[in-house]
């Protein structure tokens, strides 16, 4: 820190992305990347004139793109937020609609405080119930700016548009923003109720069932209102925030829709695979309905899984909150990589003298 | 606006960027960016694997790309901060830096007092002298964050590093953002005073010398502590703020330096020889060591220019700020662009009767 930074971000802690590591070849499950890569109609998206176009601006709207998008969802373009990842509009949800706080379960993406603290958002956190679902009582009508990832990280765990429904109608008044980073991966999306909900923010990413991670889109839909306030934020920030190659990539892979949900048809099949053999082995675990497991096990710190695995050469993530020490979070990778993984979780297993 | 928008933002206005028509075809004069594409390097750098590889995060650190860039510019990694497009660097530095409110000159780039207000920044603004040169004096000893486009815009007007230094010493205790966007066309770079100052901050561009508006790539050059917290202010907000394949071509931008100086050279070229012509037609304008023109002619409205060459095809750049209202800002493209702008300008003065 600088003797020149503002004195309110002395205190600030900022987000710890998982490692993405240099120094040899892992089996990478530590970040929710998809095993498969984009579909072939993005992959052969891009020509030698794309290239040579970067000379202009991306088209700061990203009229086309929203477009797609607005078709694929059943909605209209007013209805689309485009950005550099889903993360940029987390930041400006935080910016633009945590007037009254903010309120978010524990543990969730851990993100969120981090937002918060920047915005000097005051925020509640209100405790999974024991077996990790969600406390949906006490989200209700708490007068603050709501936000739930749906299915929830890093549980997995997901909940009903019913659910979802009682906290809108709870608190309408504020803004509810559903995170569905996952929700391709067995959850229902609440896409379909933003036109019944004028304060309904639902956000998605290409960065997980897209298999576009490295290009950095997001989304939101919801209400035109709510769609302009982001769009203000945005264009008093970085306008020209999504780059011109993501945004016809981005076009391509809706275009290409199918291909991305026959993979995570692939990534589910494979989970339950994995989750089967975990729990021949003692593990327990929430039943995700995402595209990862949050694992522990009788006897196994966390964090010593999580060191021998990286040994030998299976990276996961392990987060540093005490309240997860016994956790760790496996992104589900094609079944070769969970073999890989599976054969060195049971080899530790065995040295731990636990098998 | 939304009923839900944190009322602090109630009052502020967006930066306008420069159109983006799809209804025809323009010489596009508007947006300073590049008349050449980028690099062969650059134009052959994507293989079909980079693109298979987005389902992958880019690598949050950038480390490959900021080596290449300390070593073109004399410094080390750690002096080298990255960003999706220099609007991200100059938004955090407003956030970072403002504690004590900032100061720029006026007019000077219109997105400065958008970030001041977004971050509730107390701004000062120092006119231009007559003559559109910066008064330095004004701008020594403030006692606040001090932002100065250098070249300035939309004047095109650069200073010395004799003002630079004195304005550096002058404020040792805040920070002095040097924004060199157009630096490559015939400015001097306060890049070579980092080692001295740890308050000088140097923030540049891929987007108009390097040819890649559309890959949204810019980078700060600072002494490390300003770079960690900018990094802190990154890391809080998107981690992954610039994407796999912008990382990739802005690394082969670098290993093709000499490239973009050539090309540098040959728009400043370019810029003289409109220069000439237009002084020919009665147009003065400040003498610009960037790459556009600030233009005005007696007896021609800057509206009026602006509405007859769109109507014919030449996109040129009207700010709705009053005290601009005489001028346009022309971007240079190539002989062959800057020719029918040519043409087009002296048949509307034809048509006004000023010729």
């Amino acid at each position: 820190m600088s003797r020149f930074l503002h004195p309110k971000y002395a205190a600030l802690e900022a987000y710890t992305p998982g490692e993405q590591p240099r120094d040899r070849r892992y089996v990478k499950l530590n970040t929710n990347e998809s095993p498969y890569p984009p579909s072939p109609e993005v992959t052969a998206a891009l020509s030698q004139t794309d290239v040579e176009e970067l000379r202009l601006y991306s088209d700061p709207e990203g009229k086309a793109l929203k477009e797609k998008l607005a078709w694929y969802y059943g909605c209209r373009a007013e209805n689309v937020f485009l950005s550099n990842g889903s993360d940029e509009i987390l930041n400006f949800a935080f910016m633009a609609f945590g007037a009254a706080g903010a309120v978010f379960p524990k543990p969730t993406y851990s993100f969120y405080p981090v937002f918060a603290q920047l915005h000097g958002v005051d925020y509640r956190e209100i405790p999974l119930k024991a077996d990790f679902s969600l406390d949906v009582e006490r989200l209700c009508g708490t007068g603050r700016f709501t936000v739930l990832a749906n299915p929830n990280a890093p549980t997995g765990l997901a909940v009903g548009l019913d659910s979802i429904r009682k906290i809108l109608d709870s608190n309408p008044e504020q803004v509810v923003l559903v995170d569905e980073a996952y929700v391709d991966f067995g959850a229902e999306s609440a896409a379909e109720l933003i036109g019944q909900y004028p304060n309904l923010l639902v956000v998605m990413t290409y960065s997980k069932s897209r298999s576009m991670a490295g290009a950095r889109l997001g989304f939101a839909l919801g209400d035109p209102a709510l769609i302009a306030d982001l769009e203000r934020l945005k264009y008093s920030t970085n306008p020209y925030n999504v780059n011109r190659l993501t945004l016809k990539l981005g076009a391509a892979a809706v275009d290409s829709a199918l291909y991305f949900v026959e993979n995570a048809k692939r990534i589910i099949a494979t989970r339950e695979r994995t989750a089967g053999a975990l729990r021949e082995m003692g593990f327990t675990f929430p039943a995700s309905q995402a595209n990862f497991l949050f694992l522990s096990r009788k006897n196994l710190p966390g964090e010593v899984l999580y060191q021998k695995l990286k040994a030998r050469g299976v990276l996961v993530r392990h987060f540093s909150d005490p309240s997860l020490a016994d956790y760790n979070r496996v992104s589900i990778g094609t079944d070769e990589e969970m073999g890989i993984f599976l054969r060195e979780t049971r080899a530790i297993l065995e040295e731990e003298g636990l098998l």
